[in-house]
C-alpha cells in the first residue's frame, strides 16, 4: 500500500505533517510507502533517518494556500501539491491520499482529477464527531452548501457503506431536522424524510440537534451548510466550555487544588472531544481514497488521518460504496 | 404592570409555572398583578397565600399539549390557555404574556391574536446564548423554517433592537455562515450579506459555527432551520459533556476527590450555559410582549420568563422595534 500526503497543506505545513508521515510509517508496516508532495528543501530536514527508505518525494514548487479561493486556485495552480498528490491516486502510483491543506481545493482536485463514483452526483465530506455512544458521522460536513433530496439519500447511502466498514455494523441512519416529526422541517428535508423511509437503508427518523452528542444514529444526514454550521458550533463549544470552566475554578484555592487532581481526566475529555484525535474525514463519492484532515492538524494528527486512509484503503471503500450505489440504482 | 401567564403550558405545570408566578410577584414588587390562565382547581393548591392579592385566576379547560400540531390546535382549541392568555394583552387588561408551552401554538396566539409589526412580514424568535463575553442573541432559533434575505435583515434589526435595550450598548450584527468570507455560503446567506451591509446597523460580517460561543457578535441572525439546529446541538452537548466528564471521573478514586472539590465550580459553569438561567426567549415583531419558555422550565426558570417579559415592558420593546422598522421602512 502506497499513500501519497500533501506535505505542503495545512497550518503547520511542511513540518508537522512530515513528523506525522514518519510516524505513521514506524506505527503502520503495512504501508509500503509514502510519497511526499511538495517542496522538496522544505520537506527533508524534517525526515527521519529510520524509515527514509520507504518515503518519496515528489517536488514541486506550487502550494494552495488555506484562504486562497479553492476554484480558481485548482484551475490555476497546475502543480499544486495536492493536486499532485491526487494524480498519484489517479494514475494508480498510490493508494490514496491525504491532505491537511484548503479543503474545497483538495475536493476540486478530488472531483475533477479522481472523477465521481458513478450515481453520484455530489461527494460529500464524512466527518466522526464525539458523542455519549462513541464516534458518529455526519455526512455532508461542509462540501455542498445547497442539496437536494436525491443528493442527501447518496450521503445516507455512502455514510452506510463508511459506517459499516469502521464498525463491522449496519449502520443506523438518521436525517438532521427541526423536529422529530416527518411532517417537520424544510422542504429539503421534508422531501429526504420520505426517499430516506423507502431507501434499503436502515432509517430510523429525524433527530434534533439535541441528540446529534447522544449518539443515537450512526450516520447523521444534512446538507453542507447545516453540516457545517454543526461541526464548527461543536468545535468552539468543546473549547470555550473548557476556558469557562477554567474562569470558575480560578475563583478559590478549593477548586485549583480540584482541578489539580482531576487534570488527567480533563485530558482524557479533552482527547475524546478532539477532532484531532479522529484527524481525517474521507471525501465520500470519488474515484479514490482522499482523506481531508484539519487545517490545524499536528503529527498526531496527520498520523491518525494517514490510518484512515490505510482503513479505507484495506476495507475497499471506493468499491463497496460503487456496489452500494449501483444496487440502489438498480432498483429504481 | 400586569402579566398573563399560561398557567397549563409546560411539562411541569401548572405546579412549576405557579410556584414560579408566586416567587415572581414576591421578588418584583414593580409587577402590579400576575393573570394565571388555566384550571383552577389544578393552580389553587400551589397558590402562595403571601402574595394571593395580587393573583388572579382566568379559569379554562383547555389546553394545548407539547407535541399537538400548533396551527390546528390554535384554530380548534379556542378556550386554549395559551390562546386566552394572549387575549388578555391584545385586549389591554395585560402588558405581556408567558408561556412554557408549545411554542408553536404561542406563536400563533401571538401572530393572529396580537399581530405583527407593521413592515414584519415573519415574527422571529430570539434566544440568549451562552458565550464567553455573556449572553449574546441568536435569532431566529426556530420559529421561520424558511426564509428569505429580507426576513434575516428584519430579524437582524429587531434582535438589534432587543440587545440594545439590554446592554445599553449598540448591538454588533453577525450572519452566521459556511464561511467567513462574503462570497461564501448559500444563495440566502449570500444575498442577506449584501443587505444587512448596506442597512443602518452596526454589521460586522458573517461568522462562523465557531464564534458562535466567543460572543464575537451581539446579535447572530439565521434562519430558523439552522437557528433551531443550533440551539438544540448546544444544548445537547452541554448536557452531555458532563456525563463524558463523569465517565472520566468515575476512572478513579483521585478524580472523584478532585470532582467532590470542584463540585461547586460544575454548578457554576452549568448555571452559566443553562437556558433555564436566561429562562425566557422574547418573540420579535408581534404586537405585544410575547415570552416564550423552554418546555422543561422549573419554577426559577418561570420566574426569569416574567422578569423578561417585566424588562420588555418596562423598556417598551415593541414601540422601540416599531420604530425602527418604520425607520428602515422609510430609508427604502
Amino acid at each position: 500500500m502506497k499513500i501519497a500526503v500533501d506535505a505542503m497543506g495545512g497550518d503547520y505545513a511542511p513540518k508537522e505533517v512530515v513528523l506525522g508521515a514518519c510516524q505513521a510509517l514506524q506505527q503502520f508496516p503495512e504501508i509500503e510507502e509514502i510519497v511526499l508532495v511538495g517542496d522538496e528543501a522544505q520537506i527533508k530536514p524534517f525526515i527521519d533517518e529510520q524509515v527514509k527508505d520507504r518515503l518519496s518525494i515528489v517536488h514541486t514548487d506550487e502550494v494552495i494556500g488555506m484562504n486562497e479561493h479553492p476554484a480558481t486556485a485548482f484551475r490555476q495552480k497546475k502543480q499544486a501539491s495536492v493536486r499532485l498528490a491526487t494524480d498519484l491516486v489517479r494514475d494508480g502510483h498510490c493508494d490514496g491520499i491525504v491532505s491537511c491543506g484548503n479543503t474545497g481545493a483538495q475536493m476540486a482536485s478530488a472531483i475533477f482529477r479522481l472523477g465521481r463514483i458513478k450515481g453520484i452526483k455530489r461527494p460529500a465530506i464524512a466527518v466522526l464527531l464525539p458523542t455519549l455512544q462513541g464516534p458518529k458521522l455526519l455526512v455532508d460536513a461542509g462540501a455542498n452548501t445547497q442539496v437536494d433530496p436525491d443528493n442527501l439519500l447518496d450521503f445516507a447511502t455512502m455514510g452506510a457503506v463508511y459506517m459499516q466498514l469502521l464498525t463491522g455494523q449496519p449502520a443506523k441512519v438518521a436525517l438532521i431536522n427541526n423536529g422529530a416529526e416527518e411532517e417537520k422541517g424544510s422542504d429539503l428535508t421534508q422531501a429526504s424524510h420520505q426517499l430516506l423511509k423507502q431507501s434499503d437503508l436502515h432509517f430510523i427518523g429525524n433527530i434534533e440537534g439535541r441528540e446529534i452528542t447522544e449518539g443515537t444514529a450512526d450516520v447523521m444526514v444534512c446538507d453542507g451548510f447545516t453540516g457545517n454550521v454543526i461541526l464548527k458550533t461543536l468545535e468552539g463549544f468543546g473549547k470555550n466550555i473548557f476556558k469557562l470552566l477554567k474562569r470558575e475554578i480560578e475563583k478559590s484555592a478549593r477548586y485549583k487544588m480540584g482541578a489539580l487532581l482531576l487534570k488527567p481526566a480533563f485530558y482524557g475529555l479533552k482527547d475524546t472531544m478532539d477532532p484531532k484525535a479522529v484527524g481525517g474525514a474521507p471525501l465520500l463519492g470519488v474515484k479514490g481514497v482522499s482523506i481531508v484532515c484539519h487545517g490545524n492538524s499536528d503529527a498526531r494528527a496527520v498520523v491518525n488521518g494517514i490510518l484512515v486512509a490505510k482503513e479505507c484503503i484495506e476495507a475497499q471503500l471506493i468499491s463497496q460504496i460503487e456496489e452500494a450505489v449501483a444496487k440502489d440504482g438498480m432498483e429504481e
